[in-house]
């Protein structure tokens, strides 16, 4: 069998630990051959692919980043190549492709899948926010970074009677937020799926400094939004000043509770830390087994597919579910938290 | 209501977000009180617990170890305990007991409440063996030590062309040599579920060098042992030099694998440091969720019963169930991880 | 003897390591009596202090922090202070008093030593740019939290094919950006001592995609400053749109070299995680020490000096040395880096 | 210019970050050619080496081991060496030699320096046990791995009233040990330098007790020993059971305070993981400044040296001062650590 294996889409800590594990199943087990294009769909659209054997992805599991480069899909390349997946195919001699990406590289591989090319995915996103997988790779890394910056936050914060303001990732759903926050013990968390009043956060923090606990920790998603009217003020100001002064929520929510609670409120925003470096152990182990199971999914014919972990087993999703709905916090995941806004 | 709390058992990494979570809930929100047992059951047998309030557990989430410290229970005492169950309920006030344990912590409080105290418990083991959850807190941390040891350990074999046998805990199932083994790429696995053969891995290491990768990490459970008939060399030492010599089998390993194969073979026992120390986001979401889900059964008055891992939901089982049974490795997890021996 | 403890200005991995420290020598092996003052002077000005025994600093070593708070000193507070020394004294019934601080702080110890207060000066500054002292603890675990940082951006950069910009603290002295800039291997490093051209970066930049490296990292001092004349299309921006729109030499920087090569760049403000948190073993070490010389300095009487390190040894160096001149990147460490703009 | 880089004796964090660094300074500002002897002296000697340019060590700045593998020299193949001198610097066309590496391998630089090898020596030793510099990397990195361990130890001796025994490298210095002791509060700290009498031990950890700190960590370096006849009934029990029980100065003090204490007292062999991995950026800085500095020595043609730190500096130290005498923990360090027994 000749597999073809590519990475799309943001970049994401386990990539590589994929790769390595697609290569090493279906070199060692099955004695396939293994390519991988180039920089996500621009190298299978341009051939510009290489051969991966077991010396190519030696030594890169703990590695951040991809080996294989990686880059966005732009929608009429898409087009292109579905109508030309059966030349592609054929030019490259691949018996199944295995990309590895997010909502938008799933929905890519569902469409070159519809138009016949033999396609298993293996679901990617820091963000946590496919529906069909109870959790994606990449982002327990994620979680760990932001709760370790809490960690180191929360004792310059005590000591300076000072409130922090923590901008996390999470454009659509507040997955980072939620556990980091919950890991890091912030006193306040605001997701993109509630909109939340600020006034709540100033009684939040008056109630702590009036019990003595003279900081707080607020963990904030970058697609949480204040509710409807609950920031006029601030409001007024990006009128007044320009949306540049504001780059982000976190640093308009420091403004904000600042202005309110005439205590310093400093914002800092992890940005793209949380998805660079070496994945944690329960990454690799996760990016590992799906690696496994995309090639095992291809040896056996099961194409239009992606892998996806259901509890403790990885099984096999329709690609169709997968980009069907986004998987957002629910309620009673909020209700555990209790310092949900 | 009034609250008891208590750890009893080995050290584990989530303890104590554990118990600020019970507090949290229950003193913040059902203005409960919250009281801890010292040191176990025995801080329970001894009446030697103290006032839980938010202050009590301020700071404590990162924490390893437990702030009420832990203790064995031992058999007769606990036969004593349940004969005194009502004596106790009265004495101490509680409407409700969350024993923080492993298997034997959580058999204890089945027969407490078997014997009429209102009982929830909240399992805990860093090998990750219990049943009826799909992971513990504490695992995740152990796993990650032990993976950062082995990616410490990779680079030092590689560079002096050595094998390295790393003995992590698990004495009766192999969850965190699977998994460290597997997030740490060792190239070979032992665990307790499997005897393994040495002249197995003796092949792989010659295989590994004659390919010019001239190094081997391997990866042991400490319950880990030969297949019979295997190491009779070994057994034969061991009958002339007595035991001692080989102090697990992290040792023994090594010492069989240096004599078969004349290639320096070094033992590393990771031992205690895979139980201490704070825990990661993972354990520590997973800690607070169920702490804060044993404070919702014991208002539910949902009694002789355990919180539980299902999937991404905390669900409550039967304390019955939870003990009945052993979760090992099962034969597909040891297929995925290949280097299974 | 009875001591005085405080911390003053910004926060520093570290100072609960000295305080421990002073306590530990001080009562244990002296039998002195320590006070620790809260909030830096003002607990100093206000009469607000709590004995410090050995129970008191248990645990503390490896936290972050202080847990004696710290605050800045207004001038005329510190006037009206060197003008009540001899009170407070009297009323504190304090034999000496050892402030951990800044610039600022020892330049207040120097002023009321001046005015007769036995003091002996603890230097803190995660910047490292005190004179009198080859290194300040707090500095080391900066480096290491932007390095870290680094690390991880490495990866995401280079799977982007982007640039990065990683701003760093240092307002008037670039050790950070230098030590951490070398350690993580940035390929531009931008100190507050020598204004960069923004146009050699792009060269830099250019060069690297040429010989097919697709990705850059770039360290940037808060302080660091564009030579004269050479970002005017910036400055045209910033009248136009107001600064606000650029915070920070970071963001500005990114904007100008996204313009001028037409290529994604990204900045990230590390900020506040510099500065908190459990503080590196080296840190621990150095800090430890600092405590320990204190007070034999204290025993000895040899008042109105600090302690610092000189190679490998403790020595104590006057007051007046320590803030009579910033430490400053000399021209041959920039060498050293190569990477310097 | 032509210059031949290897590494030799035990692994050492840093190791690829001096190489790098030579590399960078030798290629990029020199034009120089740098070829890299494989296997330490072994490469030299049978003349296997590569050609290291940019790409080479493209990517290893942050990597544990060294890229060109290490071993160590045998005595009469050094003399063998030495005589042959002038044939190899002609054979591999070298106009200067740099080895990274312990006492032995600067002893045999100098012995090829004497020979007429025109040699810049790189100290390297994770035992910080060179006279000539202040410090050598990888020291850093021993002691932050082995502080964590302690970090993660003191919470599980505390849940459990236990000593925990710690055993650090450090076979003829204790460097590691004091350092790390002393950043991971240890409570007992035994070192080469100073023959050390359990039954203090004994006394310190009865003294803990008593006082209500129901838990000790004691920090031992493997190369720290009983004063004479201090453990009489130990020496008994390894003339009865043979010497293989107690593999170890860790695993027979552990035994042997067990013993006096009645209490648990636990052995934890760090091992190699101390010499593994990725290094911290002390160590990264100061790898980096060597390499460069040994560079610069080549091209002033000062050969017969090795690079060594002097406070803040870099400066060039004769090779025969280097391996003169071993630096070992003098007594004052002693004392600042208190806890040294």
């Amino acid at each position: 069998m000749r597999i073809g294996v590519l990475t799309a889409g943001g970049d994401c800590p386990g990539l590589n630990a994929v790769i390595r594990s697609v290569v090493h199943r279906a070199v060692a087990q099955y004695g396939d051959e293994v390519i991988g294009f180039e920089d996500g769909f621009a190298g299978l659209l341009e051939g510009r692919y290489r051969p991966l054997d077991l010396n190519a992805v030696s030594g890169i599991l703990a590695r951040g980043g991809t080996i294989l480069g990686s880059s966005r899909l732009e929608r009429n390349r898409l087009t292109e190549a579905c109508e030309n997946v059966a030349d592609m195919a054929v030019e490259f001699g691949i018996d199944a492709l295995i990309p590895i990406g997010g909502e938008g590289t799933l929905t890519a591989a569902r469409m070159l899948g519809d138009s016949g090319l033999p396609v298993v995915g293996v679901p990617k996103t820091i963000d946590n926010d496919i529906s069909a997988t109870d959790r994606t790779f990449g982002f327990d890394t994620a979680v760990g970074v932001a709760t370790e910056a809490m960690d180191r936050l929360k004792t310059t914060a005590e000591s300076h009677q000072r409130v922090m303001v923590v901008e996390v990732m999470g454009r659509h759903a507040g997955w980072i937020a939620l556990e980091s926050g919950m890991a890091g013990g912030a006193h306040g968390i605001c997701l993109p799926e509630r909109p939340f009043d600020p006034a709540s956060l100033v009684a939040m923090v008056e109630e702590r400094f009036a019990r003595g606990k003279k900081f707080a920790v607020i963990c904030v998603a970058e697609g949480a939004h204040p509710a409807e009217g609950s920031m006029d003020y601030l409001k007024g100001e990006i009128d007044k000043f320009g949306h540049e002064r504001f780059q982000g929520i976190g640093t308009a929510l420091a403004y904000e509770l600042e202005r309110r609670l005439g205590k310093e409120a400093k914002p800092v925003i992890l940005g793209h830390v949380q998805r660079g470096g070496t994945p944690t152990a329960y990454d690799r182990v996760l990016a590992n087994r799906f690696g496994w199971h995309a090639v095992e999914a291809a040896h056996r014919g099961e194409f239009g597919m992606m892998t996806a972990l259901r509890g403790t087993e990885i099984v096999m999703a329709p690609l169709a579910d997968a980009v069907s709905e986004l998987k957002t916090v629910p309620k009673d995941r909020m209700d555990e938290a209790e310092s949900v806004f």
